[in-house]
């Protein structure tokens, strides 16, 4: 963990001489997720964006930006109208269809029309009906400025997108009391023990998940490429296709990581276009696995046995219970 | 869980004719935090803002917006230059200190000069130094279009604002093959058996976060709403500025929550600018407190007390030996 620490520095440099290097800094700021859409005489058109941003309460005025070399960008500049859908955490699959190369995007998508026509996503966390206000030029973009005409918000937490990949939030540690304590081991004991197990469980959940981000760059690789490594150890020929099924990142982000993958002689592609792992592949994805193995030995450690089998026993039991609300609630 | 069902709709309308209930429809648009500053002549200038969006990577561009309002607005509509530093999830102090109505708000800051003198965080994830390229009208804000000169990437991961509150970014629940079953119960127990203990851990903690979230909006509060109850509950008597402190919500969400629950009479201001429980409060107050204890009774209910009483053991050895990496490290 880095707290009290300085970060390390991964890369830096001026953004007009290395773009790829630049996309990854931008991809340090986390945002959600929103599904823009339009209506054309051709039918729906839909994008995935993370570039929304609230402008102003009065006027009410909120801001995305598209791409010039989108294939949308023709329906979305000249449009009169277009909702903004504010994508939940159960939403990925609306994400990956907006944002793949299907000709068909909105099959298999629930909406309903909403100001000039443009599709609400049905099951969205908030839905934004607007009226385009103004189009600015942007570089590559354009920035388009939408007067919102309608605004519905909805029970749920957002769906998150953050250093190239899908997330989720997670309450700040900083509210737990004892995160934010400098106390020694031996202090800490006591007030732990005064607090809920769900509060343990978060805690332990947090710290070792921090901890885990440092082994992976001990490793050097990142996160998606750890996971296409995993998944690549257990299914050897898989088509790119396949991959961004299986590890839910972005086409582009599934391709970034594969291109780096390559680079370095981790993964092959054969005639057929399907991916494997070379043998330093295989040795990385073994590395990273013996990591976790030796990880968890080392951080259970001195604890019997028979406590760990119990601790198991007990979470599992608690997750069946949780997993199935409807069946709980029967049961009581 | 809402999982597999239409979300509950909370509010919805025209924005033009109730902009607290249109920012709060912006809310569930997550982002990340970033700390923008300026050098003038009278001394470093900065704030917090969550506006920021990337535009162009060619040429680099990168935007955000400032309110008319702001005391700052003056400094950023003239300046050549600024600093984008994208906070990390240990940085709340600087996001606080940063939107704070202080006078000096740099006291205790550490920053180095970037392009044209403009502070720099230090410890920041990312940094993109700025040349201002053009200003745009955008209601009552305008919007900076800024051209990147120079980036910086760092390890870490991001400090989020979602729903009104600081978070930090959670592995999505999709990435665990468990938590996308739709098995019966009886068939998740073999595969939840092969799992590592951590990935139990993760399981457990994002199932209970999830039907803690149905509590709250069962007592009809916000988390804020139940964080400020909590915390008065304990210590009553607190000034706005101490509660700010202690919840670790920026001025404007601590003052809307204490907005609504006086409008509920939960709370009450005395002549020195205090602020208590009243009788509403605290029976809302203690309301909350007998779910969680309810809750937790529910879902362990069945496990005998001395296996719940070995898995609080392991997890607080667990948590002692990850809160404290550089002694565990000398230990090894």
């Amino acid at each position: 963990m880095t707290r009290q620490e300085k970060p390390e520095i991964l890369e830096q440099g001026d953004p007009a001489e290395d773009a790829k290097a630049f996309r990854r800094t931008l991809g340090q700021f986390a945002t959600g997720v929103t599904a823009i859409t339009t209506a054309t005489p051709d039918g729906p058109v839909g994008v995935t964006a993370n570039s929304f941003s609230s402008l102003s309460l009065d006027p009410p005025l909120v801001l995305w930006s598209i791409a010039r070399t989108s294939r949308s960008f023709g329906a979305f500049s000249e449009a009169a109208h277009f909702a903004i859908s504010i994508l939940g955490e159960n939403q990925i699959d609306v994400s990956q269809k907006l944002s793949s190369s299907s000709d068909d995007k909105f099959n298999g998508l629930e909406w309903s029309p909403g100001k000039g026509g443009s599709p609400v996503i049905a099951g969205a966390l908030a839905t934004l009906e607007c009226a385009t206000e103004t189009v600015h030029d942007g570089g590559d973009h354009i920035i388009l400025v939408g007067r919102v005409l309608h605004h519905q918000r909805f029970a749920g937490k957002p769906l998150l997108y953050a250093q190239g990949q899908y997330g989720v939030v997670d309450e700040h540690p900083a509210f737990r009391t004892l995160a934010n304590a400098a106390a020694p081991v031996g202090d800490t004991g006591p007030a732990l023990a005064e607090q809920p197990l769900t509060t343990l469980l978060y805690l332990a959940h947090h710290y070792s998940s921090a901890a885990f981000d440092q082994h992976r760059r001990e490793e050097n690789i990142s996160l998606a490429q750890s996971r296409i490594l995993s998944e690549l150890r257990r299914r050897p020929h898989l088509s790119r296709t396949a991959l961004i099924g299986r590890v839910y990142l972005t086409e582009e982000k599934v391709n970034e990581a594969l291109e780096r993958l390559a680079q370095r002689a981790h993964i092959e592609t054969d005639a057929q276009g399907l991916v494997s792992l070379t043998e330093s592949g295989h040795a990385v994805a073994a590395s990273i696995r013996r990591r976790v193995t030796a990880y968890e030995a080392e951080q259970f450690a001195g604890i019997p046995e028979d406590k760990l089998a119990i601790t198991r026993d007990v979470l599992i039991r608690f997750i069946n219970g949780l997993a199935h609300p409807n069946e709980t609630d029967h049961a009581a």
